[in-house]
């Protein structure tokens, strides 16, 4: 199986928030990688990563970065193929910066912008299972099929509940 | 050829914005439709029409929404496609209310959100025509080409400011 | 008696804050039912429970999100009915998403929005009653001797620190 | 007929905003009063309106105010009528210190806050409509009929887009 | 002695803030009282307590509260006196609603605002010290002294850390 | 006469703004002298007017400043004199730097903050009236005058609305 | 004379505002290039750029850019030349993205960021001079006359006014 | 060894921030001073400190405080040496305010603003030792060496990682 969804985050930190984007991408068995790259640290790493991500077989880059977080748009600068950004819970900030220095990426260069944080990371690890779904019948069905497990959990909590 | 991107707004005075989404569709020749499709004003036709969309063809939705701006993660609620949100700036508060009301998504249901405003507008079209790239290498090598248009513009400007 | 309001809530973990709705409701012996109706998890669920909310009596939604809260905005534009929005207060951002995205409605579909957190959702109850106390003296009654109560504990707790 | 609505605001710069509350009411054909009572300037007329707003009939009160917006909040606390708190958009912070004074009401005495400015007075007139609509079956149709208006409009919109 | 300053605050749970008002208060001999007078539930008694503030011989009124916090402006609207406002940091918002419904008044009516939680209600306390200074010499002796004290524990502290 | 108030200001810029504070000094007969002295372009002459402030007599000063607004704070450093500050309306953020700027002082160093912009100097000049009307009979009585001249405005322009 | 600092902004579009740090620099007679260089348009560019900077004898690089700004940053991370970062006032949200996304770099990598807008963009190239007054007297010398200019000007501003 | 930078803190409470750049210039083998010096609490005492520097040997002034942080532009207000600000992460707002209260200032006097809190502090470190290497090799080769490090940390930490 061909390696197609590169995971990469700025920093170890990262890693227990990005984790649960990698958790989905196995539940859908999407093969993947995971790599600590960062935009600061290692910026010819992350270029060399960025420029060989298609031709290595990637298809969609997941990138999760916090503070001044510049790894998404960066990558996003260095390729063609969809950049899908996380934006960390910061300290100071609670993720405030991340998000602005995600999401506000000039005309050009796009970043897909998921939520602050593990909400965030999981939905990632989602869109990536939604764009290979496009042209791959077996996940889109499994997607239906994982809504209607959240619709269940849902209406079962609420048969709980009342 | 069949559509493949449904465009939607809330409402035609989020056209000037969203234009420019489908301005980028049609540089790179993919087929979108574009319609006002409203969460608080037509809510069942927006389910209808997300409902609908991948048994019509539709691959990608660019929803451009503001304020307490719910179309996008409400058709993402009810379809699997991939769902990009656009954050049309607001009055009152210049579109942060957007941005957050599209980007906070919880987990499950994910939005892959763009910038506030036109920038956004241009990026989602771009981020449409990455995704339709992965598979499609007309497309791939056309984006290549547009960042190269981009980078000799960008170094045509710095000589003529030198 | 009949149930005439209805408290829903995006997922289980808001029920701590919803909660205290549902303790004020019970107060006034106000007959109240309470469910667990997510606007990204069970959209369809959501829809329906709006749509017939009127003819099964129903006189008031009380509905309580967090995030990127579309719940009281979604069933607004379903129904006619009155519906009052808690802000859940979330963990990044604080419920500063959640208020925006419920309070920041457009023109033509009204969410009555109560404050983030605990203090918004045991006013919603409030609220309610006082809707209800509009056509029910003994509602208003009991409300204005709430309001002497409060006055009471707040001289009493002056006595005290004084 | 009887006045049922009472529409105040801080000050007459707020009347071309709060005139949108009333124009729905007078389309709903709802009575309604409108002054302007200023917490700050007639703290003691506001809270005799307050007070004897019950016993002359007022059924709902919308007050409408900006920057330090005390007015919705300050009436709520001397009646158990529902208040409606429509944030005024402001000049330098463009109606966010207004939403917070209005919204972030303590446990106890709440406000029924609607979107800053425009958007937020037309919904003010909705919600009080919706509120008499619980027992006023001829309002309730009249709301869905505007919802049916609403809708039509969309649709027409949109085709004249596409 | 008579009581000059009035410290009061809109529920018992600010007393450890405004504690601190009273403390520096005492540290100065500055004779004051200290009352729960709670805007939203007890708004008759903070009208008589504002009115009838400079008769009895308060010469200043240190108001302190959270959330939409009414007190000190609401209080100044029924006074002339000088009103200082203390803003409680908050739940949710961390005081940042309190601040702007406290110091966004509209002309013609002035809170004189300090920072938001405990130095605010320390400084508070000088504040009422330093109005009272300019016709009392003793206190403004006083005060220069205090200076010279902070400004020898930071030399110390200086020294320490060296 | 004497002069009082020393009303100060970081730019010429901010004469408008603060030409609202002065009209209110002229209006209740109040001396008071306007200068340019700016925190950061002449911080002596800075240290030296609040130095000699309180022997030359001046009992209040009011200081205006905009984005990183040290004046108010500083000259509050430098006397034990009250000082009001100024926050103006800033270019890029609207006035809450300034605002953050002026009103976050530590314990020990408090400024009477008002609100951003032409309101807040308007009541920066009547707070400094209300600190003089607590030893001084005439000014609160006009004070009080004033109110009333605000009441019937509001009275005035309330039944030119109805 | 070599050229020593490295003038470079992210789109045409800044030069308004860059223009302000080459004014400055020209002042000092401080030899500077000026560049268009993108870190998402051009990122090759700005990595070359970056690394040859030292050995081409630049001292100091003054980077502008706006909304997700990572052209100061991700220079900063391919040079270990001081870095000063110029937020540029963005549409939408007033270069509070620009001032986040450049400010908060991560422990490792610093920019030395100035105000957002034309004040900062003008002391970028004042920072500049500083820096290079550490080791150069005339420089230095010139500086603090500049200081002594500005001083003077507030005076005699401040003489005009009064 | 001549003392090059100074490190000056508003407070004691600051220090386990900015031990942060102290623990970097020794690393580097940089001679600096640490003080407790205050805007508020040690103005005079701030003044003279930033009056001598140059003439004392200091090179580079670097100043951390937290609220209305006026230590860092007051200082840059009386000497031209580069001035290096970190906000001190504060209690209610995060440091949000010392941000603000640090980097925006006017046109004519910088400071060259890093991140809030920790990694603030360590940057303010790193750059004073970038600067002071523009002239000194050694310190720029071993800036070069210490990015060496960090990038082998990064991949290091991404073998562990997959």
């Amino acid at each position: 199986m061909t390696v197609k969804i590169g995971v990469i985050m700025g920093s170890t930190s990262d890693w227990p928030t990005m984790k649960l984007a990698c958790d989905v991408l196995e539940q859908y068995g999407i093969d993947y990688e995971k790599k600590v790259v960062s935009a600061h640290r290692t910026p010819d790493l992350m270029f060399e990563y960025a420029e060989q991500a298609r031709q290595r077989g990637i298809q969609i880059i997941i990138a999760g970065a916090g503070g001044a977080a510049h790894l998404p748009g960066m990558v996003a600068a260095k390729t063609t193929l969809p950049v899908i950004g996380v934006p960390i819970q910061s300290r100071a900030l609670n993720g405030m910066d991340s998000l602005l220095s995600i999401v506000q990426m000039p005309g050009g260069v796009p970043v897909a912008t998921v939520a602050i944080g593990e909400a965030g990371a999981k939905n990632a690890g989602l869109l990536a299972a939604q764009i290979l779904g496009i042209n791959d019948n077996d996940i889109a069905t499994r997607l239906d099929d994982n809504r209607n497990d959240m619709r269940n959990t849902v209406i079962e909590s609420s048969d709980f509940l009342e």
